[in-house]
């Protein structure tokens, strides 16, 4: 076969001077040689790959698997036949999906190139998250499944966690109060119960007291879920605390960081709450993290067992595209490329609060003081209901995306407590934002504001 | 806005004669006018796109997600911004994926153009299944999970159905015997427990018998599980039985169809079930249907409820990609293509049984007498134990895929019933398959089964 | 650097098990083996490569280019710097171009890989023509030029075969009447004279009697042009007589063969005139003989050094993409899907001529009796100067491309002749073309000639 | 047919929210906009277009060439059939090429789309030229070939400005001495002589002073060529100077502009020498200017007619491609784009000449006093002759591309004089270089100076 490292020796005899087929090997050499560290040292590339290197890594594995083979007999029910070509894209060419038998991470013989390309993916998984604050996580997997669903399967596969004879019985989950459908939903898709500890207000912020945790604590409940990033006023767990509650009554310990790899701070509080008690399992999301279009999570556990349970939990196959994504998104990214994208996070973490300080002075509302390293919530005090109502629409009009106003008169649910009063906009300098959404962002809400309040 | 309609308004005074021009958008609506058609009927177009049809179109949709909008200020926490632009392909520019709070089908804001391209799929599913066998639908829905997670989904969905009271008692699904380890653990997964009932042996056919079932039936059972495409030895079950099985007692009866649609015998039981008792839901493999890569099910139910309640029970959003690749299905086949798989497939199941016939009257082994509009099983008595394990190997090494050979002796599971005592193996003319694989299978099966015998 | 070959060695730990990754393996190993074979033998392949197939080629070829050497400092005014990552598709990655300093073939330092591609194709070009009807030519090359441009090319190189004083005399090139804008041109272009020699009617066929060509030689003449493919009533030159002609009287010979490749009977008679006397060069076009866009030119020769000179003559470096089309063309086709199309061509003609006589039958017309292996030409005698005129439009209207409808009354030119009486169409079963066309020409051409005559 | 303005309309008992559906209009529009603008306004866009903005124009028109037309029956012997759908790619979809019997500008009618591409390139060829310093051109047109073989081209197409009866007789191109193979090579082609007058040294430079060149005016002379863009130590010529002298003498004059255009100074001098006297043609690279792949050249006059005289010259048709490369690259830059990088190459000749007065007084050299905007000289009198051989070869080792090392001593030609005693670097700070090409040549050529010296 050709061997790519020696290719010029093909040309040896085509009138084509040596230094310049040297020149011409080298500087193919600087394209595969990614491939080559990538395969020996299985972690994050330190620096970004070129769209073209990532097509070759993707092309040459999914060259590997059977469906590609145009001298096989095929006479499976399933063998990654496809319609039309521009599955191949959509798909990257791993037609035959992930996972076997409803074992997600089970290489699948007639795809040796796309359960290569799957391990690899949870080999940098791990390596980002240890990278990034984690470094006391043991394993971690891509799924192809957002937060929500993850937390679901989660919740399924640790579940056997608990003594066999247990799981009839308990069947509540600890939930200081996340006001978000989704992870509602997927307790109750399980078939449990959530048992949810209100919020109390500490000055601007929502927080859940421990206390309260364990004062709801019975003998149903055989897991707590605890959160990092989430919207103001509803400021991240104290998971260092839950962790060592969980550890003490045998729950169940589940972290929904959906998009607090972003931030160290959040990821300090996790490496904390693993060292100091309980963690079985932490969630993030791929597309909220890490770039990637929406479908995919990762989870990661001190608990090198965890994660084989719920790779074992997935019943059946699954589309190849939410991983390939997140590997396209560490690809192309590398170390330093997220290391720059988490400063400029920063950055324009700060940006948004300045120019959000300047405006309310300028109406006359106020910063809420809350903790959030990528949100920023202001007071909304001098607008009437249906004025807050109207803003809503005005930013929407203005294209300003993702902004969220509350009014906790109107409906409770999103301030993660009953009893909110404060009127408020929040905001989020995300990862991947520019200073240009968040400058837009501010200035057109200004606008927005002072035409409500002036008609 | 340029109107495509009459683009060669512009180019009116370039030179360019008219007639000329007027051929130029004559040849340019042809190429657009099956868009229309699409938007207008919203079904399955008769005859298949060109791929740059498909391209176009989903470009367009695509072009009306926000992520695309390059004036707009982007203050959420996820607002589909993607690391490369490698992502755009792979999600066909969906990057938004599907869904909104855990509601599958609810209309993202942030992405009007993924919404509309996931109604027009849904759509298509029902047209599809109406058109080859299934006009007593009322609604379908196409799902990012395979065939066991929808499974799961669409239990954790219709146990509501159930009066709430009954959540926390009936917990119990009746399974006629289905050896195959997704479907069971999505059970599982669920915290439901299997009640398997046992296959019996009918000449060379494996069948539960509806009485078995009814045998089986206690208080705890709220869902019976039926099957139509499965492998040799175990046929469909009788559905239509268990249809009014379910009806009589109340039950949850959802059809596992996995590769059912390709074939019109086992559509027509799906269809007398429906009109005979009582099917909630009806599960169906988008790539062993419909030649898309591993990752997507479409979910059909005589009761449009059922397919709303399936969908708001997902918890959270979903990668586009699986629905994206179905839609791409339906387009690049038409009806006419589907159409002509089916008959294709058809004359390779006659080829293989006819192919099988030959070689089994040379090697004294028989055809098993087993209905199975796929697949086809052949005795293998005269091999012995180590015999049939390396014809495994052998096959395998001879690049036939999918075929599978069973020693019941060596292990039960998989002949869906406890004393199945000829040793067989199983090959299928599925959709898609090509004269070739079907002829060369056979050919290399032989060659190896001689080999074999003759060491 | 990794190494294809033992791509798997990277995965032995990753529990993934041997004989699985020994499978991938061979499945790459037959996905790369083809480039192996194209490196070694440097001839068209005897089966078709897939497109994957010839992107990766072309892919790892293209990257060994400098502009895509990340480490490189570039400091020249012309690096093959782009403005967009289109143009990477458009170029096929060799964004250097080739040619280096007026001379085509000339290795480029910047481009290590685009100068593989282009020896390669060179190399393949020779082949294909010594595969189909030229054994005995020495060289060939593809140029990013039409074949008028070639000619043009070609005969400015080959003018320096004259002794150098005579440059200075010698301005005139016969030529056998060749109704053909293109060609005269390229002629003229080079500030040459054409003198022709006009064609006779012999039956219905334009022959130009080498007697003719012959008593028109002077001292002013230095070269003669003949051609194979032509349309009627204008048949082939002959080709023999012109060639040993040429050798008698030192001139330079150059075969026009357009679109002859397609057809064995041309080239017999090329193959002919190269043993029995002077033929400098034969051109022919990419697009019409080997199904690439409009562009390149195929120069051949069996004088070696001749196509040296025309290399050199060229002035500057030039588009790589014609060149990357016809390597396209010859990978995608193979030998063996040569062989079909050109089988299916005389097919078609066959069906061509078949249809036309019985239309002929139907309206009191005939089929002209000329040799012409692609073309067939129908009289159309029972129309009137404003029947003729009207019907080329109806065919226009009626999607029909590429008929020609002479009337020689009105316009002597396209005929060869000054005296062709006969009004006529022609229609070309042109390789490439399906048999659909043909039949569908014809039918849509007896309903406008029938509408016609009618109104 | 689908009307994309109103595209909505066909979605709305979606049951998707109507400001939904208005949003997904509006961002759609976004993408479409600048499409109708290009179309009205015939123009370079203000703004850059996204690759998919140019992708989507591109896909459109040539969506309305005849090749694409499924119902179309094909009967000519050259239809655009394409062997390969990458060909596809490689053409943009414009198989049919341009041109039309020999006159590139003529509507092609089996490719209106292509037609339409072809024309609106020509009009933003003009147009980037009107707004880049030549606002007293009156046409211009994009030819698929290089400056040399442009240059052919042109003298061919121009020749005939001469009176008819002096094509026997003028046969001499003035040349003030141009060191550049192509160009000679060019005039050669054409069976032109060239009287090449002398460069003299002023100081460090090399210029041809126009009274040389009148001087070398004999009766067989019929044009004259100047430049702008040349290496170091050969300054631009004194083009309004011979401008006149064309003018007063009759002359054909052609500007070779090679990469001109991106110094406003250049383009100034030809801006000056066209209001002065005789400007019959501006020659300039689409690769050295507009950053496409090699294989285009802008052809603009004051004179409308010699455009049209060109366009009818060429004899063929031919690839599309390198016209849209020309036309992807006016998209993908704008007008502001390309604002942007003349304002960077200015800043980096600055830094390159800054850089290497810094190593000219390090190692004891001097950068040489020749104007010139793009490139810089030094001096290399330090070195022996063997070490200005080494240092080439040290620099394309350190990855060092296109800077020229010239020993006037071993070889004249370069310097454009006979007795040029200095050697010298030259380096270039060219349109698309980046800071970092320059830093990192003259750290590198200080580096390679260095050792060759301490060796």
């Amino acid at each position: 076969m050709v061997d790519f490292n020696r290719i010029i020796d093909f040309f040896e005899n085509l009138n084509i001077p040596e230094n310049m087929l040297n020149r011409g090997q080298l500087v193919l050499n600087e394209f595969l040689n990614p491939i080559k560290i990538l395969f020996e040292q299985r972690s994050v590339p330190s620096e970004p790959w070129t769209d073209e290197q990532i097509e070759f890594l993707l092309q040459t594995l999914s060259n590997m698997d059977t469906d590609k083979d145009k001298n096989a007999a095929r006479v499976g029910e399933r063998e990654a036949r496809i319609a039309s070509k521009l599955q191949l894209k959509t798909s990257a060419g791993f037609c035959h999906g992930v996972g076997r038998s409803g074992y997600l991470t089970a290489p699948q013989p007639k795809a040796p190139g796309g359960s290569i390309m799957y391990v690899l993916s949870n080999y940098l998984a791990r390596n980002i998250l240890k990278n990034f604050g984690l470094p006391n996580i043991k394993d971690a997997i891509v799924v192809p499944l957002c937060t929500g669903m993850s937390l679901s399967l989660t919740l399924g596969a640790l579940r056997s966690n608990q003594s066999e004879k247990n799981l009839n019985f308990k069947r509540t989950v600890l939930v200081p109060q996340i006001d978000h459908k989704s992870l509602l939903k997927s307790i109750d898709l399980m078939g449990f119960k959530s048992k949810i500890i209100g919020g109390k207000i500490f000055g601007d912020a929502v927080r859940i007291p421990i206390e309260d945790i364990a004062a709801n604590l019975d003998d149903e409940c055989f897991a707590v879920i605890s959160v990092t990033s989430f919207f103001p006023p509803r400021e991240h767990d104290d998971i260092k605390e839950i962790s060592k509650f969980a550890q003490e009554h045998n729950l169940i310990h589940i972290v929904i960081n959906a998009y607090g790899v972003q931030n160290p701070e959040w990821m300090k509080i996790i490496r904390s709450a693993i060292d100091a008690g309980r963690v079985d399992a932490i969630i993030q999301s791929t597309d909220k993290n890490f770039l990637t279009p929406v479908g995919g999570a990762v989870i990661a556990s001190p608990i090198k067992e965890n994660i084989k349970k719920i790779s074992q939990t997935y019943a059946g196959r699954a589309s190849a595209t939410p991983i390939v994504n997140f590997l396209i998104s560490m690809l192309s990214l590398g170390i330093t490329g997220y290391q720059k994208l988490i400063e400029e996070q920063q950055q324009n973490r700060e940006i948004l609060e300045r120019k959000l300080r300047e405006v309310a002075g300028n109406v006359n509302e106020r910063v809420l003081d809350i903790f959030n390293p990528v949100a920023v919530a202001l007071s909304l005090e001098n607008l009437k209901e249906e004025q807050l109502f109207a803003l809503g629409g005005a930013l929407y009009n203005l294209r300003v995306t993702g902004p969220r106003v509350y009014n906790p008169k109107e409906k409770a649910f999103g301030t993660c407590c009953s009893n909110y009063i404060t009127p408020y906009i929040v905001m989020n300098a995300a990862i991947g934002a520019t200073e240009k959404d968040i400058v837009f962002a501010v200035e057109r809400f200004e606008k927005a504001y002072r035409q409500i309040v002036q008609q």
